[in-house]
């Protein structure tokens, strides 16, 4: 058996504690797959004294984790401390530029700065691997990289935020409007005191970016990602896809689309959707993670499992460290960083679909006709049209109805058109909710 | 870039058409992806003369296949002729001794041959790879050896043959009878003229000895795959069991467990179930694979697509062709064949379950006294019992009505004593169909 491989350990939050735990439990089985042992030498976060439930004496402290990257008695530092920039974005810097390898679980470091990172890895041909960046325990970037690496992928989306479809499916299974659900999750602890990065979707942008690049073999590009978050849904907008045949399912998804002069570009949204009952997305439910991959070989696959928690997390983190002692480094976005296409954002007007649209409407005369005339002028189709009866029930407002609405399918341009004809409406008590209907 | 990696490939079936089309098609991302060319230069098929739809004349053709492991012109040989023996095995015993890397999509071929191939990849220090050989599209082998690498993975288990389960999601959504549906499968082509490798379970029992030798790191053991098909499955089956909330699906289930003297011992069956349909296998339609992994870290994976079909079997065969360009070789079985664990079958008589058992009784008094009476003689709880009004109208036989019944949790072993004290009565007009509740 070769050297052991020794690693660093920066952050001993739940991820930290749980690879400590992984890596302790589970050494043997993984010194017979890595064919040499992982040992942890050193390990380093913001507290010493906090107790953390394992055992640290066996490992060297550092005060100042960023100099964890210039230990000769390392040979791979892991990156748990989280944030995109500061100390976590210096110790990664500094692991590459001395020739060591970085494993990651940091999504909002890699989303932002991955590129940087990687063409440091290249350079120095060291590995970077961030696995548990994206869909926790789920090995995703794998499958991309490796397992449908023969395909030209078209399209990759999923469920990427367990806090949101945790929210929406008790929700769902209660009645209970969003409020009341992000409430009790943060008691409970399944969401943040500061929920913002996963309930307006930004957790889940940071995972798609890194999912389009991997999947694409383009540069990374999080700025381009639109993104809208489950604050504004109701226990109504649930209800009323229910009856519809629909659950509403907060979706990262990344498209690819050719324009008229041959340039690939590329779609990026993390937005609310209704996923259809028969689609395999309606029925991941809880914390779970899912993510369908679309190749022109492979056709459709589903990769489901958990999204969070410190075991799985520990899961991708540990598989990582597996594949850099087997020797297995790869180029961390599937292709060399200068290899990697441009795909500029596409126009999305022309893209078609169908969408579900729930309007806050003052109950007075003629604001259905209002609504409707919009929709005529602007060229959408209506499928369906329903006026729940009781005034403020639903949206809490005594002179509030709600009105839900599905279009044909048609251009994504017409539906704009109708949003800015009514965006002024004194029929409106609140902008409209625009949810994608997901096809099939 | 590095040399080409050069190919020859034996079999030139649906999937051999498949594999050439797929590295032609996406001959340039293969290339990014594996910093190599993968370029064919040999094939071979038992008939020259026929139209394959694809242009075979830049490739040198073998008249004997087996002479390609001797090609000094070839790296890789790709096996795509199936069959456990015959040429296909002589042409991997040649490719491995040559010294080259095999690629192969024959599960009955690594099923019976595994390990004996495997020593001789390692001996040679050559890559045997077999993705494509279970659950077709779907990078199932590379997800347990390497995705779930830090995990000691404990039950592995999953819809294997899209055949049966393309039959019997037909019988759920049109309520025919199995002969009727094989028939048309037959007539469409889902299904073989002679279908028994399919329907009596023997294929999804070959990916089963091997998924459950790469998951749990113990010899390949084929031999002690317990096997039931689909042969005797009701529409009335199908329907009951809707009633109850399950749907029934072919499962082949690898579990382990630790024996009193701490020996690690399998279970391996392949048998309809029923599953509750808020599990996600439940869901699983038409000629689908899906296969669930549990891990002590990282809890329950989920992976879906197809499970056949050219393009996504091409999928497979090509990603580990790239795999080889990258020179990831890895142990075929995830650890050296030496270090493979000896795990003999279970006894199954303690292991505890709830079944469904479906008797066809014959319509005279005293049948359902006779079977309770054999229940609680055997120590089997029930937890329903429905007998069906009219004789013959779900049975075919106008003498004979079906009675369905749903035990309570126990012992295997009590319902094998049931079922003895029931094998010589009257009362029967044919063995009881029992079928295993697939736990949550």
């Amino acid at each position: 058996m070769s050297e052991p491989l020794r690693i660093a350990l920066a952050g001993l939050g739940t991820v930290g504690g749980g690879v400590i735990r992984l890596i302790e439990t589970n050494a043997d089985l993984i010194a017979r797959r890595a064919e040499r042992r992982i040992e942890i030498v050193a390990v380093a976060a913001r507290d010493r004294s906090k107790d953390r439930g394992v055992d640290l004496s066996r490992y060297a402290w550092e005060d100042d984790m960023t100099a964890m990257a210039a230990r000769p008695d390392v040979d791979v530092v892991v990156e748990l401390v989280g944030g995109s920039d500061g100390p976590a974005l210096t110790l990664a810097r500094n692991t590459l530029a001395a020739g060591k390898d970085l494993v990651t679980a940091n999504k909002a470091m890699i989303a932002h700065h991955g590129l940087e990172l990687a063409a440091l890895a290249e350079k120095a041909d060291a590995a970077l691997k961030f696995e548990a960046a994206v869909a926790g325990g789920i090995p995703v970037i794998k499958s991309l990289k490796e397992g449908m690496a023969a395909n030209d992928i078209k399209r990759v989306y999923g469920i990427l935020n367990g806090t949101c479809n945790y929210i929406l499916s008790t929700m769902e299974d209660t009645g209970r409007d969003f409020a009341d659900v992000l409430a009790e999750a943060q008691a409970k602890g399944y969401a943040e005191a500061d929920p913002t990065f996963d309930i307006d979707g930004i957790d889940a942008a940071h995972k798609l970016a890194i999912l389009s690049s991997v999947a694409f073999g383009t540069r990374m590009d999080f700025k381009s990602v639109t993104t809208r978050g489950i604050r504004r849904l109701l226990a109504a907008d649930i209800a009323q896809a229910d009856v519809l045949g629909y659950y509403i399912r907060l979706i990262g998804m990344a498209d690819t689309e050719v324009d008229a002069s041959g340039q690939r570009r590329l779609v990026q949204r993390v937005q609310p959707h209704l996923v259809h009952r028969d689609h395999p997305l309606a029925h991941v439910d809880g914390a779970t993670n899912a993510v369908v991959a679309e190749g022109n070989f492979v056709g459709r696959l589903l990769f489901q499992g958990a999204g969070a928690g410190d075991g799985p997390t520990a899961s991708a983190v540990v598989a990582d460290l597996i594949d850099i002692a087997r020797g297995d480094i790869g180029a961390p976005f599937s292709i060399p960083v200068a290899e990697l296409g441009e795909a500029p954002a596409a126009e999305t007007g022309d893209r078609i679909g169908s969408a579900y649209i729930r309007f806050n409407v003052a109950d007075r005369p003629g604001a259905l006709a209002e609504i409707t005339a919009a929709m005529r002028d602007a060229g959408v189709s209506i499928e369906s049209l329903i006026q729940k009866g009781t005034p403020g029930l639903a949206a809490g407002d005594a002179d509030t109805v709600l009105v839900h609405m599905v279009t044909h399918d048609g251009p994504e341009s017409a539906i704009g058109r109708a949003m800015a004809l009514l965006c002024d409406s004194p029929c409106l008590t609140e902008p409209p909710v625009v949810l994608p209907i997901l096809d099939e």
